[in-house]
């Protein structure tokens, strides 16, 4: 089998974008559109792929770091012909080229193995797409066998030939031996000044080299995105995929054009998720979840028959079985929450290891926390777990009732089955069974008279 | 007139919505798919409504306790004619039948009604309805006076037959005594090996019967849910029809796709509902009431000109008029709130009466209270009503002003007019006019060194 | 150069909005339609703009209360030509007249701009549309040389004639001298009884008056809203206008049919907006600002690499650059934000001065306060600015560290690089560099007896 190198043009500016990023470093959900592109290739099994580098190379480059990448610059912008050939000779004659774009993210790969199918020995292999409306777009011109003949821009066009609504995506796919005889025949003789890719389609008919045509499954997988309004239309549409795929799994959602995924989710069965839930980098919810509208979830795992109520951020943190959160919780990395734990509303927790059947039901921060089970904090409760400069632990074991309002001078420790007062300022450990107190006496006093208003100075 | 039997046929798997429940459970607009078909039934004036049932029964019958349902059982699945001869035996001969779907959830009752108004004596009356793509549906074939003949499958229907776009829904009515004739002569002889109720209209015509056909007004209403996406498209038609018989109504919506109402909301006049709005169980807004964005509200009566603000979470809770809440309020069941009461941001409130211009405006929590009028709470405040095993209440009498950050150590009482310093710690009772303090005295110590950065172990 | 007059008809009840507004109070992107319509005879240069006003004539003049308005009652409504004639006793005959409608708001200036170019001297200026679906509206008949020869009702249009789409928007523009002429000759021979400026075009012919026809460049600026469902689909298409220029002005959406713009919004480069966000108000943000999903802005100003995270409302705040606020934080008015500084979950502020670096993290409320550089204020702070009666001011030097859960009671001053222990009720003063604590000694208690579950009564 040849190899096969895929070869990425990202080295436009997209000035229609009006941004500092170059254009392919805009994103999808959450994705470059590059980055989308480069795991197309690694997923149809590029042996090398190559990106071709213009604009913001350096920003470009390093996006993709960890990647194995063979970058190629194009330093003046001559054209997608020009671009091609600035990769070209890092590639043997004997190598298969698939040419890709940088902008155009959602190409699948179902489609581009079926266009490598179709490709053999020394045909071109080329991506075609039906538009219902190609104005323009370079139609496919065939002859009385159906075979490619050429493509013809719009201004070059007859009116016959601009009623054809089969148009070139500009994917195609040829071997570098070819490429190599074709790129450098290539003339900029046009209005642009530009060496066009397209122009070797020509060529392969005038030497007789078959071309070989695969449509494109729907429009948007060959749709490049060279404005903002262009850009978001490739996010909806790449979002409906996702929900779809989602429902097709089992997930109930409550509106599909209400969800956002921005890296992976991970659904078990029966899972349910209301209106306008946004999910970012790594999310898997276990069977039965139930997620509320309008929450955030980020790099999180939430397992089997949790609950998470509206309005809920929660990101970085671990929900084992049967946790019920929210409304208005907000979960920070290094949440860990064991079966059956609560937490209810405002509520912020951080690096905490929270036991089974325990609940912080209301207003509190419990930051830097190591909570067993069965412990009930009671609501308005503060660990104070900075100083200023350090930070501190705080451990509750087993069975602690926090009285509301308490205040957990950090680093402290309280005892199994202890009780704190409600108000208390902890500053002190606690053993196991005692009752904490530190609260000033009430003292009531009458005769009080309330303030008036003052005048204003 | 004759007596009404409509047969619901709810015994299928679902098996492409890839669940654990029935699929006729479901649910549109939070309930399931057949109760909204057993509501229908009981709209027309159903004498008995009978429901076959197979897979999930138990489910099915409990999800329906309190209807009076007649249940036919369907132990295997083979077809939807032998569906319907489960529920025949149950049926007198001189009744009406009509057969709906348990996963045909939107079928309206003007359709239904209609049906069964072009229904007379013997008669078989159909319900067919108008596609734009009727592939894979039985087209119904007429003759030269418009009569229907037959129903045509796909893979049977020639090349013109496949024209048709008008397709049989399933929905028909016809009397018993004509099913018991029909069913028993049911072939199998088929694909799936099953019993076709469909097929009793060749034998009606065979029969000489009459077969009046009636139109569905729009095609969602008969639309089944196979699979979660279907589901979710029911959904949301179902929604923006809720939506558009809000705004006929004389409710303002800011955007009629983003709404989600899940059960019943009865508007006043000129009330506004801002975007990505949800409602679950009885709700009502009285005479311009404004709800802002992010709301969700559950089982609630608020009066006229309240103001909800964005991001509020509200259940069973009773607002009288004038009432400003949020944002990031969050009120609970038992919350009774008297005219011209403010709950502001990060406020819970749980089973409190609070009266007649009361303020309760920041970061507190305020369960099990009885708070009288002009009352002020302080930022901060938390009613301690939990011992960990028994709750208790805290009443505030009239014009109380709570200094900020108290806890209320309940049970406790406070007098009219008290005053409670900032950051006390309450733990007893207040009489009328007294001012409270409990508070430890500031000391000021000079010459304080502040915590270095320590290395970490 | 003829004078302009503008005459906007007004006075219509709306009853099909089932509303206490008059119709043209209602509102598209948080402004009355008839403002929308105001603004846009200003932009294109009215001289005078004249409002026919009748039912809620009073509301309607207050809503305009600061404009230069010339108002004419139609104490009747006997149609738009009577309501014309309204008007037209206080324009001079050599003044061109345009006549708008306080119900289509969406209409664009570059639409008029293009009509009145059309007229010249005392051609009639005719706006027309070209619709998909016709029905209902009079259509435009044109003789063989495609001069305008009549407007006919659908009632009166024969079977070729309702086969023409293109229609009267009713938008019009002519000479007062002409009008003068023409609308005592209205006849109100009927259905309505009603007076039809419309009938002018047939007069044009007749007196043959040249009538120059120019489009709308898309239905929706001359739809009118007659119900709150289409006053909804033009708050809906309008929102996508807005977003589409937000788009192409260099700002990224997460989903442009979620994002509400009710007043300015100006946005710097590489501005992102995440889904479902609303702006009212003057907002502006300034480059590469970033705003979560669920986000509420009103009144403020965001200056650049400010991260707004999701769920957060903002209103009449000023936020110098690199600012980081939210989740769930609530900036209310009079909040001014040096740089860099921090507002985290739960915390509200009002009418803070927050100098260069602090942060507010968690669970606080600050109000009436002036905060120097570099302070850390705890989780729980409270400031309690408020006695019932009057409001104080707490101000922290730069450096303090300000213990959780503490409360500041104002006036109160604390010095720079003060320390404040956790839990303390701040009463007094605290100078440069004090350590102040305010807490009750703990008490351990071993011994302690939990309470027991009470019987209840």
């Amino acid at each position: 089998m040849m190899t096969l190198d895929v070869v990425i043009l990202a080295a436009g500016q997209g000035s229609r974008m009006r941004s500092n990023l170059p254009k392919v470093l805009h994103e999808v959900a959450g994705k470059s559109m590059l980055l989308h592109v480069v795991e197309r290739a690694e997923k149809i099994g590029a042996d090398t792929t190559h990106i071709v580098i213009g604009h913001g190379a350096d920003l470009v480059k390093e996006s993709l770091a960890e990647k194995n990448i063979k970058w190629a610059l194009q330093a003046e912008q001559k054209g997608t012909g020009h671009a091609v050939a600035q990769a070209l000779t890092a590639i043997s004659d004997d190598s298969r080229v698939l040419i890709l774009y940088g902008d155009v993210p959602l190409i699948s790969s179902e489609t581009l193995e079926s266009l490598l199918s179709t490709a053999c020995a020394d045909t071109l292999a080329l991506l075609t797409v039906c538009l219902d409306d190609p104005t323009g777009y370079g139609r496919i011109i065939r002859d009385n066998n159906n075979n490619v003949t050429a493509i013809v821009e719009q201004k070059d066009a007859t009116a016959d030939q601009l009623l054809v609504n089969e148009v070139n995506t500009g994917i195609m796919s040829v071997t570098a031996k070819k490429l190599k005889q074709w790129l450098p025949r290539l003339k900029s003789n046009n209005a642009q000044g530009e060496y066009y890719l397209t122009d070797i389609v020509a060529m392969a008919v005038a030497d007789s080299v078959a071309i070989k045509v695969c449509h494109a499954a729907y429009p948007m997988e060959v749709q490049g995105a060279n404005t903002r309004s262009q850009l978001q239309l490739l996010e909806r549409f790449h979002q409906a995929q996702l929900a779809e795929e989602l429902m097709s799994k089992g997930a109930t959602l409550a509106d599909a054009t209400r969800l956002d995924i921005r890296g992976t989710l991970q659904t078990g069965e029966d899972v349910y998720i209301d209106v306008n839930c946004v999910f970012e980098g790594d999310v898997s919810l276990g069977d039965s979840v139930s997620i509320g509208p309008n929450c955030h979830i980020i790099d999180s795992h939430i397992a089997s028959h949790c609950e998470v109520k509206s309005n809920c951020v929660i990101e970085g943190a671990h929900l084992a079985e049967n946790c019920t959160i929210g409304p208005f919780a907000r979960l920070r990395p290094g949440t860990v929450l064991a079966e059956e734990v609560k937490i209810g509303n405002f509520v912020e927790t951080k690096k905490a290891n929270i036991g089974h059947g325990s609940k912080v039901s209301h207003l509190s921060y419990i930051g830097d926390a190591e909570i067993g089970r069965d412990v009930n904090v009671g609501a308005g409760t503060i660990t104070c777990n900075y100083d200023g400069v350090n930070k501190f632990k705080t451990t509750l074991a087993d069975n602690t009732f926090v009285g509301s309002n308490t205040s957990l001078v950090a680093p402290v420790t309280v005892g199994k089955g202890a009780t704190i007062g409600a108000g208390s300022i902890i500053t002190g450990n606690i053993a196991d069974g005692e009752l904490a107190v530190a609260r000033a006496k009430q003292r009531n006093i009458s005769g009080w008279k309330r303030p008036e208003k003052k005048p204003r100075d």
